[in-house]
C-alpha cells in the first residue's frame, strides 16, 4: 500500500492555501511565478507527481473514515481502535470513533452521524446479526467492513476467527482438565461471535458425552456488573462449574473479579478461559488463559480491506470474507479439576 | 445544560431533507403546505420553538469536538474516552478521536487535522508542558479544554487533581508501612502530572528524613516495555527498592508484570501503587493500591467546559482551571514491609 498525500500536505509545505495549489494544478492565470515554483517543488520533495496531486483534488473524499466500537472501555474495542488510528495515520486517514455501548438504536445514530461528517468508510466492530442499518450501506455499495462481527448477509465484508473452532479448543482444554461442569458467560445470542462461540460450546460437550446444563448459561446483557452477579449465583449454588469460558477477556475478568470475592481461588478452585488476548492476557501478574482473536491482523487487514473498498468504489467486488484461526494460549488461570 | 437540537434531528422526524427545513424557516415560496406543517409539527414534537432550530441553522457549527489522547491502549485514557463520547452523544456532539501515542509531532498533526475537520473545540488529554501548538489555539481563544495535563501558561483552561498531594499520599503510605526504599516510575519530566508527581514523591521522602535514590526513578518513555525491563533490573539489585509508585496504573501493570517474572509475590516482597483508578484496579482478583484521579468527574467537567467555550466564543473568559482532590485507594498490592 502505497502512501497518500494530499493538496492540505503540499499547502503546508509550501507555505500557501490550499486553493493556491489547487490554481497552480488548474493553470490559473495570474499566479506569479515564485508561488507556482514553491507549490510545484512541494510536490516533488513531498515525492509526489503533479498528476497525483491533482487527482487527488478532484477525488472529493474526505480522507476520513468511521469506526464504531462496542465498548471503548473494553480494551479489545480500545486497542484495537490504536492499531488502526495508527494504520490510518499512516495512509493519512483520520479516524471518526463512535461507541454504541452495544446499544441498537446508538448503532443506527453512529452510522447516521458518521454519514453526516461525509466519511469515505465505515469499519464495524460490533452489530447484531439482523441488523438492517449496516444492511442497507453493504446494499448501497457503501465502502463498509466488519470485524469481530458479522450480519447474516452472504454479500456482508467481515474479517473474523473461526469463532465455533476457538470455543471448542477453549472447551475441549477443560475438558482434559478433568472439568465437566463449564460455565459459558456469552452475551446475547443476537451477535455472531456469542452464538458462534456458543455453538462450539455445545458442541464440544456433547461430542464428549457431558450434557449441557442451561442453568450454567449466560446470554443477557454485556453488563459487567450483571455478569459479576451471575457468577456469584452460580458459584455459591451447591451443584456450581468448576471452570468458566467468557465470551471475552472483559468478561473473564468480571468471572474471576467475583470468584475472589467469594475468597475462592483461581485455579484451584475455578478455572477462567477468556477470548480475545487483550494484552493484559500476558501480563504475567495475571496471566489469563485465552482464545486470541489475533486482534492487531484483524483491525490491520480490516482497515486494509476498507481503504481498498473506498479506492475502487465504482468496481465490481468480491466480498471481502475473511476467517482468522483462533489460537488457545493457556497461562495460569486454568488447571486441573480437584473437585472429584 | 440543555439538550441541544439541529436541523438534521428535525428533517429525519419530518421525513424531508435539512434544505426544506432551512426553506420552511426562512419563509421560501413554494413549499407546499403539507409539508411545512409536517416540519412545524416536528419541531414542537422535539419540544424546540422554531428559533431556536432557525438559529442552528446560521451557528455554523459543525457539532462536533476532537479529543486527543495520549494512548488509546492505556485505559485511562480509553475510559475517559468513553465517558466523553457518552456525554457528547447528549449534548449531540460527535467526538473525532486522534491517539498520539505520546509523539509531539503526532500531537501537532492530531491538532491539524482536527482543525481541517472544523472541529468546533478541542479536548487534550495529554500534552508536554512548553507544547507550543496548544498555547498557539488558547492565545488565539480556539475552544480548547485540557484534562490530565496541562501547559505552563497561566491562562490555559484545564482539569487536573492536585498531582504533587496525590503523590505525597502515596509515599506517605508507603512510609508507614515500614517501606524506606521506594522506586518512582514515572515517565518523561516534560509532562505536568510526571514532573508534578515526582516533586510529591521528592517531598515525602525528604520531609521523612529519608535519602532520595535517583537509580530509583525512572523518567524514560511511556514504554511498556522498557518500564518492564527497567523494574526487573531494579529488582535483581543488591540494594533492591521494596515499593513502587507508578505514574499511572498501566505503568504499574508492568511493574507487577516484572515483579511476577521474577518469583517475587505481591505484596510480600513488593508493594506497588498505581496512579488512575483504572476499573481494573478495582477488581478484587488483582486489587491495585491506586490514587484516584476521579476520572469520570474530570472527563464530564472538562466536557462540559469545553461546551461552554464553545457556546459562548466572543465572551470575555475567565479561564477554566479547575484542581480535584486525589483520593488515594488502598487494597491488595500494598503491605507492611517484611525485608527489614
Amino acid at each position: 500500500m502505497i502512501g497518500r498525500v494530499t493538496a492540505d500536505d503540499v499547502a503546508r509545505k509550501a507555505g500557501v492555501s490550499q486553493s493556491t495549489v489547487s490554481r497552480v494544478l488548474n493553470n490559473y492565470p495570474f499566479i506569479k511565478e515564485a508561488t507556482r515554483e514553491k507549490v510545484l517543488t512541494a510536490i516533488s520533495e513531498l515525492g509526489f507527481t503533479r498528476d497525483e496531486i491533482a487527482r487527488s483534488l478532484v477525488e472529493k473524499k474526505t480522507r476520513s473514515i468511521g469506526l464504531i466500537l462496542g465498548d471503548i472501555s473494553n480494551p479489545f474495542f480500545a486497542e484495537s481502535a490504536g492499531v488502526i488510528i495508527e494504520q490510518a495515520q499512516k495512509l493519512k486517514y483520520d479516524v471518526v470513533i463512535c461507541n454504541t455501548n452495544h446499544n441498537d438504536e446508538n448503532l443506527e445514530k453512529s452510522i447516521n452521524t458518521l454519514i453526516g461528517k461525509r466519511v469515505d468508510g465505515i469499519l464495524v466492530a460490533s452489530v447484531k446479526r439482523d441488523d438492517t442499518k449496516v444492511q442497507q450501506l453493504h446494499d448501497k455499495g457503501f465502502p463498509i467492513v466488519l470485524y469481530n462481527s458479522s450480519i447474516d448477509d452472504p454479500m456482508a465484508n467481515f474479517v473474523v476467527i473461526d469463532n465455533i473452532r476457538g470455543a471448542k479448543m477453549a472447551v475441549e482444554h477443560l475438558l482434559e482438565l478433568g472439568h465437566k461442569k463449564i460455565a459459558y458467560i456469552a452475551g446475547p445470542f443476537k451477535y455472531l461471535t456469542t452464538y458462534q462461540r456458543y455453538i462450539g460450546y455445545k458442541e464440544a460437550i456433547s461430542e464428549n458425552g457431558l450434557t449441557l446444563e442451561q442453568d450454567f448459561v449466560y446470554n443477557g446483557d454485556f453488563s459487567y456488573q450483571k455478569i459479576f452477579e451471575f457468577t456469584k449465583e452460580l458459584l455459591t449454588k451447591k451443584n456450581r462449574p468448576t471452570a468458566f469460558l467468557a465470551v471475552s477477556d472483559q468478561m473473564a475478568l468480571a468471572i474471576l473479579d467475583a470468584a475472589t470475592s467469594l475468597n475462592l481461588k483461581i485455579p484451584e478452585d475455578v478455572s477462567v478461559i477468556g477470548f480475545d488476548d487483550i494484552s493484559l492476557a500476558s501480563n504475567q501478574f495475571i496471566g489469563l488463559t485465552t482464545v486470541s482473536q489475533h486482534m492487531e491482523v484483524m483491525a490491520s487487514v480490516a482497515l486494509e480491506k476498507l481503504v481498498d473498498l473506498i479506492d475502487h468504489e465504482s468496481d465490481a467486488f468480491d466480498p471481502v470474507q475473511i476467517v482468522l484461526k483462533p489460537e488457545l494460549k493457556i497461562r495460569k488461570t486454568t488447571a486441573k479439576n480437584l473437585d472429584k
